[in-house]
């Protein structure tokens, strides 16, 4: 393929360019870790735990071993000469590589058995035989609080987050944080309201199920390591990395090409301490690729409980809300006590409510970990506050969208932190769906067995923060250009999206510019490729680093006396007498950020930007079957001002679907022994054609982030807030039932629809 | 491994750190491209033109494609569609990625079989038949003057180098460039001067014989190019493979590890456009990887003859010179007709002479092509013109030495372009070779058939001029440092000094520092890895990297208002909150430089430094067999102040006995049908242990390099400057017999001494 290197004639930003790598994904070149194969590689088969909660008493792998073919099985005893404190985790360093001495859900590996044929491993590993001494067992987040049984015997916070230093040490408990946010005195202010109302609202466990499972390649020698894997944070895998070795960064390299979806799943450490430390051991290069079986044991989405109670004036104004979440962290807290906090502070909805109580509670249970999926806590809380309005609004005879635009938290405002909003379109959200839905027209409600209502939901989220980004911008001889980022474009076209923004500062055709894969050896430092942050920070970062080249390029022109529109090319030829040379740009973004008083929870400073979403359903429910149809979804969104308003689009209804899918099928099933009875996409339905809306409507509303490149801010998550709430909201418009725990399957529409008669 | 991240206490340039890779080498465990596999990977096997010069009348491959297992046979017609005008090369683009039409010397690749198994290529390859209409042919440079055998029907210069744009199309002529230096008048002084020399002499042609052959490895997608390469000049390899693609630079990505050894052989293109193109051709990947047989016929060292004229006056001063020196480029430029210019203008030797007339001839004959070797040109010219001297000094009974010493070109005096000489430690080197040598002592000459003799030689060398360097220094949260340079260690030791130069300015130790090996997508642009420029010109280029990471980190210090004595780690920690984030310096060096003067030669600006060396050596000559064995080899060089004293002084011995198998053994044997009789290490002999001198001694002069990086310059030519000359020399001193051609094998010196007779 030629490309011409001609300047670029139009503006970068702002075209639905197709995504950069779509070519080499539909012929099937496009790397991915797991077609890689290395020389001598082993590959590692993981025994895992088949009970919730034990100690362990007996691991026999004799059998194992004397598989021909077994290059060897390795448990925890085998890892102490190279780890010797082998506990990891972006919150808590409480998840072992491999379990030591106890196990704390059913799945938890336990073992690796590596041979050079990857069945052999399996068969192999089939042969292990473990004993456990069982221990009692919790696994319901509300009972968490209070049980008596505990999963960790003491709290052993990473040290990385200021505000979990005071839980070093604590015994006894299953709370790994609590968070807290007091502004006003909402409990004084609910006591004077004209109308209270509190209700329960439940999520359940489910899975991010990226299309791609997890897998991690290591190579090493006894100097330096090299890990190729399937992740969302190569800067974050090298550091922990090189802690629990005890070596310098310098020496560990994480590589990650492109990923088959993340969703979260793919963040921190999943396989990358495991594959590294066992090719440390063997001296050969080791890779361990999960099955999608495997997954559900891996890494999954809090179910949680939340309590909601709001006071209204008599004009239909919220003037206080209590709000008490509990999160299902399962055994280990990855990145849960973080979902805690910061979707805690948005707690109670995108409304301006003078008094605020949140209480959120990150627990530790014995069911497979808990961590950051596609939202970050917030579909789980948007679920709660978006039912929760609808009830109260209908309670009150007042029309949902003018109860909520009664309520908007507008620019200008402070939030429950206290931060004043800024660049949220919350209120043009809402008019856009009400537009779209036609929702003061009226509406055919069905008649007979299946019956029609309509429901919408918006929620907010805020982001991380504060995170860096940076980035390079090499522009070579010739006037081509490369981008060096460390964000993992997983689907989302980061690729895309950094070269239009790179390509709008140089002027040139971002059909050109080249984006190197993660690779820290390579690109630099970022936080990671989560929560809808890589477009505002790194898109930042590559501007400022583009702009930096292109600065150095003028200096050059100057300093050679060139006119200011002379060829880059041009530019390089004086300067070195040939096609030679090239100029590096870099660029560090860092949003600013105050972090909040612990007790109150509150800050002046609290995020970089907001999304602001929303979604709207027009469905079908059949009354006999108990099943639902959407047979409209509409999603709107602020987004700033799109980059690529095409991928802006797509984003919108993919995170809309994978919503769709949480909220009307998916759950991880347990049965009362912490065993997972569903661990297979035959049995754990996500949608399929079929189950795709008849109509879907995405759009950007027009805004501005101000502090965004270009205006943009991220869009990854922002789809999924809304769906869930304005399912439930149109099923009770359909059929006058509330349901209030996911999934709303036939099975308990069904079963409300019973109780109603 | 685990080493600590403490500050280095003591400074790191100066000391004689054994080299950083040295482990890895031990282990097996260094990365080379021959260890290189690829999934699918189709190996090639060049088959090779059987004549010397004519025209392709027929080839037939239908016998190797029909053998199993071959995937294809290619000849130029098949690589059309990829590569329009298949020619390449850095000075002239003369040379076919595969021959078209004509054939140029024996050896040249015709066609090349690609097969999975590399076997079933080499088989496959031998059932190729080739006939050719046989041209009249041309070996010898001084016959190629005047021949009637033109190997090029036209000249094609590159463009590169603007003094070639003369010669574009011009035809019928063997010379691709005639270099000529006009100082003074020459002929006017020598027909005044009370003496007159004048004398003849040659070199004969060798090969680099890098025990790593060379190798490449292309990989493609439709938009993209790997390679993988054992290079001295990736970031020429990319530009001058997306120059013959019609690509961009950031399609195109070179990669080159360790190399075993390198010497001149692996610069420029060698396979790496054959494999490309093949990759492109056949949608996979390609290696192709010679035998030791097929270097022979792919890149050696000029063999050259030298007529060399002096006028001396009374008192021993030599007052004007004539020099003409033609040399044998074979049958493609390759860098020849850079040797031929910038070796040219030091090829009246390191005196300090009024009048001097230098022609350099550049000539193309049918062996195979002649590039940079080690010396680029100036141990063809030592050879003379120390030769010379001491044939000059016996004749005017002024001691060899003393008769140096009275015409020694130095500091601040004008060398024959003009330049007036900085920093070259002439005198000193001179002094110090008489007193290791201990040359005023009496010396034993032996009796009978053993005679014993003694002889020195001194030489200097430009270093090639402008060329660039850019180099990142990148420095993680926890204080580790990564070095990005394209300088590529093919045994040199680079990787060492460069992380012993970026630990000088950052304050830690080398051995924690890493170096990233050449990747033009990771490494910036480097001009290549040749002429002793890399610690000049890279270290410069590092040195001014590391201090603007340092720049950097003393920034954000003062930003975040830390004392001056904070450690990196702790900056880092303060600014995010967690160990998070790096640092990116970046340095870029080119020196001033002047070009000379078409018509005379002359510039005011002619190298950035001066490379200065010389060998003395005793032998004993047997006057029965002619054999020579060297007692005592003493090497003596100005390479500023050493980063490394002990890789200075293995690059001096190392250098030195390279030239001693060039001196007493080494030569390329051709028939009168340009026929390579010796093309294997069975035949051709390269220095062993017996070949070692019993002592050798190396010594840095203390000297000053001071727009070198802590006062360095480069070495890894400077000991081959004086060895030949030293050792006829000290034949002529010892047996009384002067042989003028090389090598002074035992054959030439016994007929030598029979005519003496």
């Amino acid at each position: 393929m030629k490309r011409a290197l001609s300047p670029a004639e139009t503006p970068q930003v702002g075209r639905s360019l197709p995504r950069l790598e779509s070519w080499l994904k539909v012929t099937g070149r496009a790397e991915y870790v797991h077609n890689l194969r290395l020389p001598g590689m082993l590959y590692g088969r993981i025994f895992r735990s088949s009970v919730a909660h034990g100690r362990i008493r007996r691991l026999d792998v004799s059998a194992a071993q004397a598989v021909g073919g077994v290059h060897r099985v390795v448990s925890a005893a085998d890892l102490k000469g190279i780890v010797p404190d082998p506990y990891y985790g972006p919150a808590f360093h409480d998840q072992p590589v491999l379990a030591v001495d106890k196990v704390r859900y059913v799945g938890e590996p336990v073992a690796v058995v590596l041979a050079a044929d990857p069945h052999v491993a399996e068969e192999a590993a089939h042969l292990i035989v473990a004993e456990y001494e069982e221990l009692p067992a919790v696994y319901d987040e509300l009972e968490a609080m209070t049980s008596k049984a505990i999963v960790h015997d003491a709290l052993k916070p990473a040290g990385t987050f200021p505000d979990l230093k005071h839980l070093k040490g604590r015994t006894g408990t299953n709370v790994a944080l609590d968070f807290h946010l007091r502004r006003g005195d909402a409990a004084q202010a609910l006591a004077a309201a004209d109308r209270v109302f509190e209700h329960r609202f439940r999520t359940q466990q489910v899975m991010h199920t990226p299309l791609e499972p997890l897998v991690s390649v290591a190579e090493s020698t006894d100097s330096s390591l090299t890990i190729h894997t399937a992740s969302q944070s190569p800067s974050f895998v090298r550091i922990e990395v090189a802690r629990l070795l005890g070596w310098p960064e310098n020496r560990i390299r994480v590589r990650v090409p492109f990923l088959g979806g993340g969703f979260g799943a793919k963040l921190y450490i999943k396989l990358e301490a495991l594959v590294a430390v066992l090719s440390l051991l063997t001296r050969r290069a080791v890779k361990i690729s999960l099955t999608m079986e495997e997954q559900f044991f891996t890494i999954t989405k809090h179910a949680s409980s939340f309590r909601i109670k709001s006071g209204v004036t008599r004009d239909g104004r919220i003037c206080a809300r209590e709000c008490e979440v509990w999160w299902n962290g399962g055994a280990y807290a990855d990145i849960g006590p973080r979902v805690t906090q910061k979707s805690g502070f948005t707690a109670a909805g995108p409304y301006d409510i003078e008094h605020v109580a949140i209480d959120s509670y990150a627990l530790y249970t014995n069911l497979p970990p808990a961590g950051a999926l596609r939202g970050f806590g917030i579909p789980q809380l948007v679920w709660a506050y978006e039912c929760h309005t609808d009830m109260m609004a209908r309670e009150l005879g007042i029309d949902p969208i003018e109860f909520r635009r009664r309520n908007l938290l507008r620019d200008g405002r402070p939030q429950a932190t206290g931060t004043l909003m800024r660049d949220a379109a919350i209120e043009k959200v809402l008019d856009r769906l009400a537009v779209l839905l036609e929702w003061n027209r009226p509406f055919d409600r069905g008649t007979g067995v299946v019956r029609r209502g309509r429901g919408i939901a918006i929620g907010f989220k805020a982001c991380v923060s504060p995170t860096t980004s940076l980035a390079a911008v090499n522009v070579n001889g010739d006037g081509s250009c490369i981008v060096y980022c460390s964000t993992v474009d997983m689907g989302q076209g980061s690729d895309t999206a950094m070269a239009q923004i790179a390509g709008e500062v140089l002027h040139l055709p971002a059909e050109t510019v080249r984006v190197v894969h993660s690779d820290t050896d390579v690109t630099p430092y970022d936080m990671a490729t989560l929560g809808s942050r890589s477009l505002f920070h790194m898109g930042n970062a590559v501007k400022l680093a583009a702009e930096d080249a292109l600065k150095k390029l003028n200096q050059l022109k100057s300093e050679l006396q060139m006119p200011p529109d002379a060829a880059i090319p041009e530019i390089f030829k004086k300067k070195y007498g040939m096609q030679a040379g090239n100029v590096v740009g870099t660029g560090s973004f860092i949003p600013s950020y105050a972090p909040p008083d612990y007790a109150t929870g509150l800050t002046s400073d609290a995020t970089p930007f907001w999304m602001v979403g929303g979604s709207g359903v027009e469905i079908e429910v059949d009354t006999e079957t108990g099943r639902v149809r959407v047979a409209r979804l509409v999603n709107v969104a602020d987004v700033g001002t799109p980059i690529n308003p095409k991928i802006v689009e797509t984003q919108l209804s993919g995170a809309a679907i994978m919503q769709l899918g949480f909220t009307l099928f998916e759950k991880m099933l347990f049965d009362e022994h912490g065993q997972l009875r569903n661990a297979s996409l035959a049995e754990y339905k996500i949608p399929g054609f079929l189950d795709m809306p008849e109509e879907i409507i995405n759009e950007a509303v027009s805004a501005e982030q101000r502090s965004g490149p270009f205006g943009a801010k991220g869009v990854g998550e922002t789809g999924t807030f809304g769906v869930s709430p304005a399912i439930a909201n149109a099923i009770h418009d359909a059929v006058g039932v509330r349901l209030t725990v996911l999934p709303l399957n036939p099975e308990s529409i069904f079963m409300e629809l019973q109780k109603a008669k």
